[in-house]
């Protein structure tokens, strides 16, 4: 008797296929006998800057203790959370990266019978997380490559349990203001869950835009999702958080992982919201390579999505791919997002002046070599 | 229009409780108004000898990439864990602990249709993860504190999917030798999985351990978890791992987290494993402190489960809870097992031989005062 192991699993998770990663530098140094250090990598929305140096030095102080469970509570950095926040901290469940807590969302708000809305073009995870759970995934298409708030507001049913907004959108960089999102969390009934993604808050540089803290009170469908592993710079430690209700709270803390955040991971957290100049510098930072990299396309006559992200989507044509493979070749790792839905573009996360310039040379080699290959 | 959003989670979570951690150091001071040094925590199974010098290094090494996300496949630390354990790198599937592999295992292959196996007094996360996916458990009565097998392979049906086994088990620390363990995978249908969960396995001191790992090509249908946790000392880290066939670990490894083990967890564990010395200090230091602690019960006329764990159940009687809380004012935590069905016990991890003895003098009072306010 031979048995499929695979057939055994439950039904979403038979017909997932898992999250692509950026190549991680280690990898392609192996492949191509390179040392790490020569190569640069913009594939993942990674900090630039290196971690603060208050988080560092937290971790380094955390090791005494690297034998003890972590705070299962996370006393210290949600009181540090509540403090900047103004929210409560039991409205605050922390995760193992906003990752995490996305999945125990779904996972306690959906199930096999219910539907979850997002867009076309949104976080991959969104459609991992209902899919794993069995639940139906309803796309909504995209409208300039952003969210189709209005759609997606229509596209609610009886059904549907869950809608994932990302403002602004990975990969696309795209944004809603203020208005837009109070608007559409005007018209999604009461007994649906909005989960508001804010992983990049932090890089938005416009007028109007939009905090969803500020919502929580006035919608009690509301979750925030945030993330340290972006403008705070802490990718590797795995530390996200959400903001709702207490009662939804209460719900997500009964589901995760009880300690699903690590002792370091905690200890770096708490201590890199101290460092505000950490923050703005990572947004200044931003804003300026941002400002390269858009100068840059224009120069080389690429269209590209205007960004408030930490990345930018430039279109490459249909030889994206092949682009993407001549980059790795001059040690330059980006994302292609094909996968997406987004076959001709390409997502470069912002890097520093020298690694944006290192890109943009190899860029314009990578196109000419497929220009004449063409 | 009020909605009542605990309402709306799905079915198993609404009635989940979540898992009580053992009360942290920083908690009882604030509590107490002690300093957290005066304090001595056994409340946890925690490795007492302070973590590996290596795994220190190798975290401090990995500090200046705290900014870059993790190796989703954990490359190296799968690499050595193969050489070491003689299994291939694709059998392998890594955890945020192996709290995280057990949550997925139950997710990847149980849903609400399913019957989850397990005994009375397991570790508590198996009927955590079963209730959270809707499915039902099946606990089967305990022998002597341990699993039953023989009950436990009887108590398999049409609709069992999974059966944890937890050998040496906690908070009992019972353990069955290879034999009983061989014959009871031989009683399991193939299409059954079994998961052997060692997280003790490393202070197993017995002439006839099992080794699950030796017993993977022989039973397909056996996942088996370890951890970094424990005789490793990373518990603040958040390592474990399962290793299966291939086929399994693929199904497991499209639904864990991208990115669930962090950079420095994973820089720890792979450095760790170079270090036998600790591994054998570990050893030695729990095989001592459980003698300690075993001849203090038996001068003191207490009845205790004999452990093959790091951690001893000594039965204290009905007032166990006021044993607890004296022992608190005494600024030494142990874990209260009335959650677990054993009222009358406290579980108390083996620490080192003046922590150990701290605990004794503080019983020895607690247990005084005890009986004179009976």
């Amino acid at each position: 008797m031979s048995i499929d192991y695979q057939g055994l699993a439950v039904k979403g998770v038979q017909a997932l296929s898992p999250y692509q990663p950026g190549k991680p530098i280690s990898e392609l140094a192996r492949e191509l006998g390179l040392n790490p250090s020569e190569i640069i990598k913009l594939a993942s929305n990674e900090n630039p800057l290196g971690p603060s140096e208050k988080a560092v030095a937290a971790v380094e102080h955390a090791l005494t203790d690297l034998c003890l469970y972590p705070d299962g509570n996370g006393f210290e950095l949600k009181q540090k959370l509540s403090a900047r926040l103004g929210v409560g901290a039991d409205q605050i469940t922390l995760g193992n990266g906003s990752n995490d807590v996305l999945e125990v969302i779904a996972r306690c708000f959906a199930g096999s019978d219910s539907e979850v809305v997002f867009s076309q073009y949104a976080f991959a995870v969104y459609p991992l997380v209902t899919q794993a759970i069995g639940a139906t995934p309803v796309t909504v298409p995209a409208k300039d490559w952003g969210h189709d708030l209005d759609a997606m507001a229509a596209a609610v049913t009886e059904h549907t349990r869950l809608v994932f907004v990302a403002n602004p959108n990975n990969p696309t960089g795209t944004v809603h203001d203020a208005d837009a999102i109070e608007a559409f969390l005007g018209k999604i009934p009461e007994d649906v869950l909005v989960v508001l993604d804010e992983a990049y808050c932090e890089y938005m540089t416009g007028k109007k835009d939009p905090d969803g803290v500020a919502l929580l009170n006035r919608f009690p469908n509301l979750i925030v999702c945030r993330t340290f592993s972006k403008a705070w710079g802490l990718a590797g430690l795995r530390v996200g958080y959400s903001l709702s209700s207490p009662a939804i709270a209460d719900i997500l803390n009964r589901v995760r992982q009880p300690f699903n955040v690590s002792s370091v991971a905690l200890a770096a957290a708490t201590a890199v919201l101290d460092d505000e100049d950490y923050l703005q510098r990572s947004r200044a930072a931003n804003a300026a390579g941002l400002k390269q990299l858009e100068e840059a396309f224009d120069q080389m006559g690429l269209r590209y999505i205007p960004s408030s992200g930490n990345f930018i989507a430039v279109e490459v044509g249909p030889q994206a791919m092949g682009v993407y493979q001549a980059l790795l070749a001059h040690g330059v790792i980006v994302r292609p997002i094909a996968g997406y839905g987004m076959p001709n573009h390409l997502r470069v996360t912002v890097g520093l002046p020298a690694e944006n310039e290192h890109f943009i040379d190899a860029l314009s080699k990578a196109l000419a070599a497929a220009g004449q290959g063409a």
